[in-house]
């Protein structure tokens, strides 16, 4: 069930007493960004997420990261369902204590997110606090034609993914376990562009903003599906997910299963589309990489693993999120349910 | 100048980087929400602002009035433009010990408030984090006609509340500074209705989110005017204010100068416009005062104190803002400004 994950759950407590706008498109869950029809039969696509928690926890100890990604997490849920974006809103809650460099760092971070992705800030809110927090709102447009959602996948369609997996991960294990020797650039750009050209043939699409397995899981449940990995899934991996699986002793899958999301698309195709939707993404940057084949059985499995069944996935994305201090156990966790997966597997 | 002001000042340096919208058709500070144009001609009005500081400070103490503020915030900006509302995006971050009574309260304010404006949640986003901190975003629709801003304000024309005055100040006097025996009630409601109504012959318009001589002074720096208050000017006043005057024996005026809004719209409306605009109201609940005059000379003119000059404005408004140690300071720097103006007009 969509609710036996914890974030699902308190999202649906949280909206349970709330009305639904007779003008959304889109149930609860069940898209990356708000759908709401206007009258002239444009489609406005609405998304809100703030950076706290990262800050909190020294992921995005650098200010200038701190402003990119309160620009991307939000653009890449507008491309997720194939919106243009129309611009971001800032809020801003500075500490009385910011200094002059962190500001402009932070500010710069904003714009340069704004460019890469060719949009603007329309404007914002500051206010005073004792933790910088900054929540972002975008708007997208769609002017014709359907948005993805998040539904639309049946057995034996084809899985693919924007880029190369395992990024956030990785930046997440060199920056929070500090693991010796081991660095991570990380710059994810929202793949507003590819949310375009897959909108017209794709079926179902999200962004990996929790991580690769939390995507997929959250793609299965709402699908009612499974998924089987490609058997050389490993060549999928960030080279940098490669390097820390390697300098840390860990099996790579790992880097698939935290939580830090390396903000690609994941997107599903028919076998008789999956043809044509590659060849819309030939012009782009990037790459389309097969990664898994949905299956009527629930479940990811993942070759050289075993089937992690619905409850490993939620036992995974349910543990608490990593800090500084907790990364490792975190780490051992999720080898302990893979562990066991694994096990009942070849039993 | 308009960058007199702290707040201004900082909105002008955080957003000088980014490059504008070539959709967007109000300037820096020239509304209460942003208005982008979309290619059908529908003009979509958005605003973002986060409740964090009056939680910090105990202000909204009560978990109810803090998702209730956090909608009606946002909604009131839309009406200062006359838009209609499409809903709003709420970004909560929750601490981890948060009560359930606490988050079910919170989340009642947002509903009511939703209720109250006939308008929806449309999404949001959840996170951890040490202290309670709400972000709204609300979107609206304007499909026909000018959107109303800030500016246009000329000499003489004639400026007017949608209700009585001083009500949030009045509130945090009385939840801030304890005073005994006093209480307030504080429910504001966005003026939606009225926005609309006003917006086809109204000058200018702003919401009162930052008590009513912010609110003034912002109209007369954008407008190169200055205001004369009508000489009854205190019977503009809600019952709860002038009650609490009464009780802590300070002059009435200090009601308007506080920061904490009633979320009236103030708007200005030309000799000839003005009986049109006063009768497009009369079907609605609330009431139309008038309670100034603009004139050429800058300033704000207060029949029975004298004249507060920009700068008077500036040092008022660059007061930290109070918390629950230093209301009564805050106080006495408004009166002592005050005091100070009113020598020179005298002398």
């Amino acid at each position: 069930m969509i609710t036996d994950i914890r974030e699902n759950a308190a999202i649906a407590s949280l909206a349970a007493s709330f009305s639904r706008s007779p003008r959304q498109l889109n149930g609860l869950q069940e898209s990356d960004a708000e759908l709401i029809r206007l009258n002239s039969g444009t489609i406005l696509a609405l998304t809100t997420d703030a950076i706290a928690e990262e800050i909190a926890s020294g992921l995005y100890a650098d200010p200038w990261l701190a402003g990119w990604m309160a620009v991307m997490v939000n653009f890449s849920d507008l491309a997720a369902v194939g919106a243009e974006p129309l611009g971001i809103l800032i809020a801003e809650t500075l500490p009385a204590d910011i200094s002059e460099g962190t500001t402009i760092a932070l500010q710069k971070g904003i714009r340069d997110a704004c460019i890469a992705c060719e949009s603007h800030v329309l404007g914002g809110d500051t206010n005073a606090g004792r933790m910088l927090h900054i929540t972002g709102t975008a708007v997208g447009i769609i002017t014709s034609g359907r948005p993805l959602t998040r539904v639309g996948i049946r057995p034996d369609d084809l899985i693919f993914s924007t880029g190369p997996l395992g990024e956030g991960n990785a930046f997440a294990a060199a920056t929070l376990a500090a693991v010796k020797g081991l660095t991570a650039q990380y710059r994810p750009i929202a793949r507003l562009r590819h949310g375009l050209a897959i909108r017209p043939r794709a079926g179902a699409c999200m962004d990996t903003s929790d991580g690769v397995l939390a995507t997929l899981d959250q793609l299965a449940r709402l699908n009612n599906v499974g998924f089987l990995l490609v058997p050389d899934w490993a060549s999928r991996l960030a080279p940098s997910a490669t390097a820390a699986a390697v300098q840390m002793g860990i099996p790579p899958w790992v880097f698939l299963a935290g939580p830090h999301g390396e903000f690609e698309l994941i997107f599903s195709a028919s076998q008789e589309q999956a043809p044509a939707v590659r060849e819309s993404l030939r012009p782009l940057s990037g790459e389309c990489v097969l990664i898994a084949r949905a299956t009527a059985t629930p479940g990811i499995a993942i070759p050289g693993l075993g089937l992690l069944a619905p409850e490993d996935l939620a036992a995974i994305r349910n543990l608490e999120m990593p800090s500084k201090n907790t990364t490792l156990p975190y780490i051992r966790a999720i080898l302990d349910i893979g562990q066991a997966a694994q096990n009942r597997t070849t039993k």
